[in-house]
């Protein structure tokens, strides 16, 4: 009954994660009535953005150029590094501003019963990172998950013959957060992470 | 700090209404992760959308070809004309399978405090359209706000000298509702415009 290229763009628009059918067609009216100048560079910008975008050879994270501008920037830390799960997180790390060292994006986290085995993840491309290079600390930035802490450990197993460091980022309760709305997991961890003040 | 075909891309998804920049990085990110022809065809579908539709010349509502399928649809009630405020609005009317008319598009609301006046609505074509052909209903479709029952009124007026029978849509608690939680004016017109069922 609707024109076609309406139906086909919600049925497009639908795969997007969080997008339902409802808000696809929202998002195509919205088209509609905008400018043709931005349908256009949203367009380009969603059909060219695999082209333009490769992975870092050195790190992993998300480039233009080989390697990255993290990577590739001769003022950031050389001794330490932090192992995240993927680029999203590498760049939530990088908006707090509190990080000067390198990265290593794993590609996701070991989930057996979906099948990614260490042989998904970028683990060789990690294990010769921190032999080629002494690095003297390494950070494990996965999530507090069962899985990400079961990746952590896999990955602190895989570099502990050749970095002295291996730290854990902290598991507690989020910062705004309320203790009695946590759950006992959280709550639990943020205990036993608990650190002398006075 | 981010790649700039990334980050530019996260603008543009972030002025998409109910998309924040916190979930056009997400679609981003969903987007470098799924297949390139997918990818290829949302753009192509978004930046293709305005040359391939266009509002249909009799009544208003998007098309890819002039007439749209429902004017051209020799099927149809000739004697019943919908209006309704926009082609979102027409298509939620299409999806219920309850009307056979034909319907008018009138491409927004008055609207006097964001200067939109009657000139800024397809009204003249509806006048000339009930003058021209002789419909023997009129069906006020327009949203039950204070700014669609203005508009609802005002067209009442410019079309009554020439259709004999005009009706609104009826406006009260929503299939599903509760009498409890429904706003006192939706509560008063489920009482107002109750029917006699014995």
């Amino acid at each position: 009954m609707n024109p076609g290229p309406i139906d086909e763009l919600v049925e497009l628009l639908a795969r997007l994660p969080g997008v339902g059918r409802r808000s696809a067609r929202r998002l195509v009216f919205f088209l509609l009535a905008t400018s043709q100048e931005y349908c256009e560079a949203l367009g380009e910008g969603i059909a060219t953005l695999r082209q333009r975008i490769r992975p870092c050879s050195v790190c992993g994270h998300y480039t233009e150029r080989d390697p990255c501008s993290i990577c590739g920037d001769p003022q950031r830390d050389e001794s330490v590094l932090c192992v995240v799960t993927t680029a999203a997180d590498l760049m939530a790390i990088e908006r707090t501003a509190s990080f000067r060292g390198r990265y290593h994006v794993l590609g996701g986290v070991l989930a057996p019963l979906d099948g990614v085995g260490p042989d998904d993840l970028r683990v060789d491309t990690l294990r010769a990172r921190v032999v080629e290079h002494a690095f003297e600390e390494l950070i494990l930035a996965t999530p507090p998950t069962v899985e990400g802490e079961a990746t952590a450990a896999y990955v602190a197993d895989v570099v502990r013959p050749h970095v002295s460091r291996i730290t854990r980022i902290a598991s507690g309760v989020p910062h705004g957060g309320e203790l009695e709305l946590s759950d006992p997991v959280t709550l639990g961890r943020a205990l036993e992470g608990r650190r002398r003040v006075s």
